[in-house]
Order: C-alpha cells, then sequence, then structure tokens
C-alpha cells in the first residue's frame, strides 16, 4: 500500500498563466517554411514579409461606365451652353484604347477599362445625352468635369512595393485577393508543426471499443487533436499508453524525434501527473514548469529538449482544454512564426454573480455576447471538475480573479477570447 | 457603339439584404449526410440529433485520492476520539474494487476509480493519518464525512439518453470531447457542400499569368474559395470564363449538374452582372433576385433550379466579399443543416464620426473590439470601391444605416461579425 510520496512530487512550486506561457514561447523557435499554392494557402501564416511587386492598378483605371474626357474640353459646360464632344473610340475593360484623346474628344469606357492617353476624367454614363452629328457619334455634356474624376490612378490601391503582408502574418480570404491581385500564386508559409498526441493511462479506453466497468474513454486525444488542427498543426494521434515510465520514455522520445511538439494527457485528474513527473526528471530536457497558479489545469507540466516542447497536460477534460488554450496552442502559433502569439485578451462584465472563492484564478468557461454596446459574460455551466458539458457553446474564459468575496455580477472581469 | 441599353437591365428591384437572404435559404434544403471518424469531425455540424447511450461516469467514481469509506462509520471522530478503519483494498482508476466494504472497512482509492459497494464517501488523503495495526494497515479519522463526499454518482457528468448535440450544431472540440466520452467513433455529419466557383471577364488575368497592360488579375476566386472553404464547403476553381452567354450557359449548366452551389464573379464593377443578367434570363432557374439594397454589392444576382442555387457577385473585391458573408455563407450554413443560418448581428458604438450619407445601408469592413465592457467598431481603413486593403484585419462589418446626415461617433450601430 503506497502511501508513501515520492519526494519528487514535493517542491512543485506553481508559477502563473502568464510566466509559464512566456517560459515555453521562449524555448521555441519557428518551424520550416514551404511554398504553397494560394488555393492551399487560408489559415497559414507568412513566412517572409510580402511586398507588392506590381501597381494596383497596372494603369490609369475607370472607376465608372461612362466617357472618358479632358477634363478643360468640359469647364464652359452649362445647361445653356453645354459642351458637344466627338466619341473616337469604345474601351472594354481588358482592353488597350486605340488612341490617345485629343481636344474636343471623348472615348465610350467601361468600369475598369484603361484611361486613353490624352484624357484625365470620366463622366458618368446617366450624365450625358449622345447625338449623331454628320454621321458621328458626339456626347452633350451640361456640367464641367472635374480633372481626376472616376480615374483610378495606377498604384493607388496598392503601391508599387508595398508591403502587404508581415512576416507571421494569418492568412485568410482578405490577404489570398490580396496576393492574388498583384500576381502572386504560390506564397511561402511556415509548414505545419507536427504535433503528436498520447493519452496515458490503463484505465482509459477508446470511443470504439465496449465499455467496461470501472474504466472510462479516452476523449482528450480527440479533443486536443481538434484543437491543435484548428489552430494550424499536422496531428497525429497515437495509442493509449499506460502510466509507466519503461514504457513511456522510450516512446515519448521516439515522438519527440518525429514531430515538433508532443502533447501527453493523463486519464483521471491528479493521478496523470505522477509518472509525467518522472517522465520529465529522467528525460534528458529541461522542465519549465510543473505546477501553475490556474484552475482547472494547475497540473499542467512542461519540457524542453532541443528546442522541442513537451507538454504533460491534465487528464480532466476541462483542465485539458484549458491548458492548451493557454499555453499549446500560442506555442504552435509560434512555431508558425506569429508575431503576437498570446491569447486576446478583453474586459468585460460578468453578467451573473460568482459566488466562490478561489485560490488561484479561475478560468471558467462562458459566453461573451454583446448587448447594445456592452460586452456581456456568462458561464455556460457550472463549472465542475469533470463535467464536458461547460465547453459548449463557450467562446470564451472567464477569469475569475483569486482571494476576495466572490465577484458580484456587472463587475469587469478579464476575458479570453477563444478562437476555435 | 452601344450605348443602348439591354432593355433587361431595367426593372431590377433592389430587395434588402434580409429579404434576398430569405428568398436564398427558402429556395434549398440540406445537403446529404455521411459518417466520418471522430478525427474528422472538426467543422462540420451533425445530421442527427445525437442522444448518448451510456451514462458518464458509468460507474460511482471517486473524485479524489484518499480512502472510500462508509460515511455513518466516520460519525463519531472527532480529535479527540478519533475513528480507525481497517485498509482492505487498494484501487487503482480503471479497476474493479475487490471487495464490498463491511463495516468498519476502508479502501485505498485513486481519483476517477470505482468506489466499491457499501463505501459512500471518499476521504481525502491529506486528510488522514495511517498506522500498522496488528500488521495490518489503518486510517485514522479526526472528523466525520458526509455521505456522497468526493463520489460523483453514475450518470451525474451526462445521463443515459441525455441530448448531446443538435442536429445541425456545429461539431468543434468540445463537442468531439463529448461524443468521445459517450463511444461515439464515428459521427453523422451533412456532407461538404460542392462549391463551383468561376469568374467572368475577358479582361482577366491568373495570378501566376504575366501581367497585361489593361487587365486585372483575377482575386476574387481565390477568396472566394478561402470563404467557402472555411464555411466547410469542398470548392473546384473553374477557369475564368470571357463574359460571352454562348460560353457560359453551357458550362454553368454543366457546373450546376455537377454542384450543389455555383458562385459566378465578374471581373469588374459594373460590366460583370450585364452577361449574368442575360444568363439568369435564359437559364430554366427562377430568379430570385438582381439587386440589393446594400453598399457594395447592390449589383448581387441569385437564380435557383432543382433546389440549387446560382449565385452571381460583383466583380468588384468588395462587394464580392459582401456578397458572400451576407447571402452564400447562410446558405452554405444551411446546406450543412445548422438551425440559424443567418450571420451573428450585434449592436456596438461607431469608434469615429462616419460622415457620408448613402442611399442604402453601407457594410463597412471594420474592427470590433472591446474596452473596459465597451463594444466599439472602427473601420479597417477607408472602403472605396475597389481597395482591397480594408480587408485586412477586419472582423466585422459595420452596418450604416441610409439616409441621415452620417453617423456621429458613439451611435450604437448594427455589426455584423465576421466568421472566417
Amino acid at each position: 500500500m503506497a502511501v508513501e510520496k515520492d519526494s519528487r512530487r514535493f517542491g512543485r512550486k506553481a508559477i502563473s498563466v502568464e510566466e509559464a506561457r512566456t517560459r515555453a514561447l521562449q524555448a521555441i523557435s519557428a518551424v520550416g517554411t514551404e511554398t504553397v499554392d494560394l488555393l492551399q494557402a487560408s489559415g497559414r501564416r507568412s513566412a517572409a514579409d510580402v511586398f507588392s511587386g506590381e501597381p494596383v492598378p497596372s494603369f490609369r483605371r475607370s472607376g465608372m461606365d461612362g466617357f472618358a474626357v479632358r477634363a478643360v474640353d468640359t469647364a464652359p459646360a452649362s445647361t445653356d451652353s453645354p459642351v458637344r464632344l466627338k466619341v473616337v473610340d469604345d474601351i472594354p475593360a481588358g482592353q488597350i484604347p486605340r488612341q490617345a484623346l485629343a481636344s474636343g474628344e471623348a472615348a465610350r469606357i467601361m468600369t475598369g477599362a484603361m484611361i486613353p492617353e490624352g484624357a484625365d476624367a470620366v463622366v458618368m454614363l446617366e450624365m450625358t445625352d449622345t447625338e449623331e452629328g454628320g454621321g458621328e457619334p458626339r456626347i452633350v455634356l451640361k456640367r464641367a468635369i472635374k480633372p481626376g474624376a472616376n480615374v483610378s490612378e495606377a498604384g493607388s490601391d496598392v503601391a508599387l512595393g508595398e508591403l502587404l503582408l508581415k512576416r507571421g502574418a494569418w492568412i485568410g480570404a482578405s490577404e489570398i485577393a490580396l496576393l492574388a491581385t498583384v500576381g502572386k500564386a504560390g506564397v511561402s508559409v511556415y509548414r505545419r508543426p507536427r504535433v503528436a498526441i498520447v493519452a496515458t493511462g490503463s484505465e482509459l479506453l477508446r470511443p470504439d471499443e465496449p465499455l467496461i466497468s470501472g474504466k472510462i474513454r479516452n476523449s482528450n486525444s480527440y479533443m486536443l487533436a481538434a484543437q491543435a488542427g484548428s489552430a494550424g498543426a499536422a496531428v497525429t494521434v497515437h495509442d493509449i499508453m499506460p502510466d509507466e515510465l519503461d514504457l513511456l520514455l522510450p516512446a515519448v522520445r521516439r515522438l519527440m524525434d518525429e514531430n515538433d511538439l508532443v502533447i501527453t494527457t493523463g486519464g483521471v485528474s491528479v493521478g496523470d501527473y505522477d509518472v509525467m513527473t518522472d517522465l520529465l526528471h529522467e528525460w534528458g530536457g529541461q522542465l519549465l514548469f510543473n505546477k501553475i497558479q490556474m484552475r482547472p489545469g494547475s497540473v499542467t507540466s512542461a519540457a524542453v529538449a532541443n528546442g522541442k516542447l513537451l507538454f504533460g497536460l491534465s487528464g480532466n477534460p476541462g483542465a485539458c482544454f484549458a491548458g492548451f488554450e493557454l499555453l499549446v496552442r500560442p506555442v504552435l502559433k509560434a512555431l508558425q512564426g506569429a508575431a503576437d502569439p498570446h491569447p486576446r485578451e478583453v474586459m468585460a462584465a460578468i453578467g451573473e454573480d460568482y459566488p466562490k472563492v478561489n485560490a488561484y484564478p479561475r478560468y471558467l468557461r462562458g459566453r461573451l455576447s454583446i448587448e447594445d454596446g456592452r460586452a456581456v459574460a456568462v458561464a455556460t455551466k457550472t463549472e465542475q471538475s469533470s463535467r464536458l458539458l461547460p465547453g459548449l457553446g463557450a467562446n470564451a474564459f472567464m477569469v475569475i480573479p483569486p482571494g476576495g468575496n466572490g465577484v458580484p455580477k456587472g463587475t469587469l472581469i478579464p476575458i479570453v477570447l477563444l478562437e476555435e
């Protein structure tokens, strides 16, 4: 009956979440890069500062359907004394004007088409009348047009050499549109960090196994795979392993060789970290932390070797979720070059009294909503240590500060936005 | 010189964005379903109401490392008169207790392990002393333990038969954890809607072609592919087509046969929809709308045939983006069974004066942020018709209402949250 405690269990010093994150982020650097087709670039991060090699538009462009004119020709136009211009060209988008405009001339022009030499303004179709004069089409203008009207100068959208994306910038639909516009068909991005996930605990069953009394199912591996996948990682989920150091140590060593980051998660709330403690101790790495001032998730560990991180997350599902979001996701963002990998935090009002007092900051899963300009957060469900349902519908952690006498409704508290 | 207007260009009646969305949503129903492995389910939507076939936990579970006891045995315990219990078992997580507890007995138990028959409480390890009495290990308790202390009843996390996910629910990491916990290794989800994207306009170049004077690059196809992909679609981008009805009509018909939804986008701001108007007119479908009360994007069209939608989005990048987010994304969500496919809208303060007056609601790309509990939105850049840069960093549309005299800073306006 092993009631004794291993001496290594003692001396755990809890550090703040922020300090733990800083240690983890300082231990790693970005992964390598690869070039992907624009159609594959969504959700990736740019591996370089991207400058435009083309001005946009690359020519003086009409912003309207109408007539390209020389503004000076229209200056005397009035209702009483209209100006007539001879229409000498018809310029669809994508084509080169046939000729430069001379004085007294105009050219029919379509939106997006190139302004002819000599012209410096476009008059809207709706502001013109047309007439035939001696077999030649003419337009009749009753108002002066300002120089530059409805003309986009070359480079007015994007200048040649303009910085479009910073290194590490996340690439979404708008970024892809911009890259396509300037002719970047391939994009240099950080490759997907390879993440291995392994759950430990002989009490664990796979979801597809028959239920055995006394055992519980491994849910954390699947949850972590979804979390890491949404953070851009290439994830492999490995077989459940028993909490036995002899077996775990070589397996984790191999996974560390083959991956950029390894996550272990225990099967239960406390027992999980006993073996992890041994493993980190035996392993040739440097322990970064093994206790964090947070609930749930205080028994979260990390170690580093050869610039690669091993995270030992709690087996408690809520603690495992929090450990990933507050520590592992930022690391995955940093591995992909993010300039600011920290979770986004805002201050918002708590929507109901929180009566309990915690020794550590509590990360309560909740829903942040905006009502009439005010941001209010409420817990999705009472957060018990092992309940899973609080995760459903949550879009934020409500950070309940430690100490005090609970938090009254309406108090501004820090809110960590979930990014999934 | 074709200054005449086609008679079909007239009679466009602009309808509200909401009305257009309703018409599009009413025209379609959800696509078919498929079963995917839990590791592939992230980002999909459940094709059925999912009920738990197992209680969680499936047995009475210890919430602590400690000793399982019969609470009644501990009732007389006090500092002066401690109670001694004989330790008869050692129950790790995942194993079945060897025996039921009789009066005067206790069992060492680990977090997550099964409570033995007869026991009804767990006393924390830290609250006990141990001693050897005649070769038998015993624990010494100086306090009474309440019945039920540190015991999770079977089904207390999830009851047998509990509704876990509604049909159409989005599946993320928390949903996956829940499904794994109750042994759902495969999940019935709506299959990915097949979306074809085709840009039209002879002025368009691919991003990988050399730049030709007077022409512009097709960016919308790539942007739309990223938008549709983030909405769960399986996307194919097709070759640029000229704005010629003879060529477009058979090509679009074929794409409609092979896909669940087709998006065309013109190359320029206005010219784009001329051919689309003809196409929709000639095509054997029903026109749903061809003008919307919104800026940008008023020239957005949609038609339906055989329950499939064809969207004709503006060629203007900002208008194309807005047309997708406000109309196409909700349809893609509905095709995947979403109960409420509408964009999420909140009221928030505008962070700066908006001086212009619009005839239609203007959807200005901006950044919604929360400062000290207040939600404030500012435009990311001056939104010009053809500029792409406003998209960078935007997380919302600021909806500027039409008419009035501009919108002063601090006014609450509707904000549509972007979901990418």
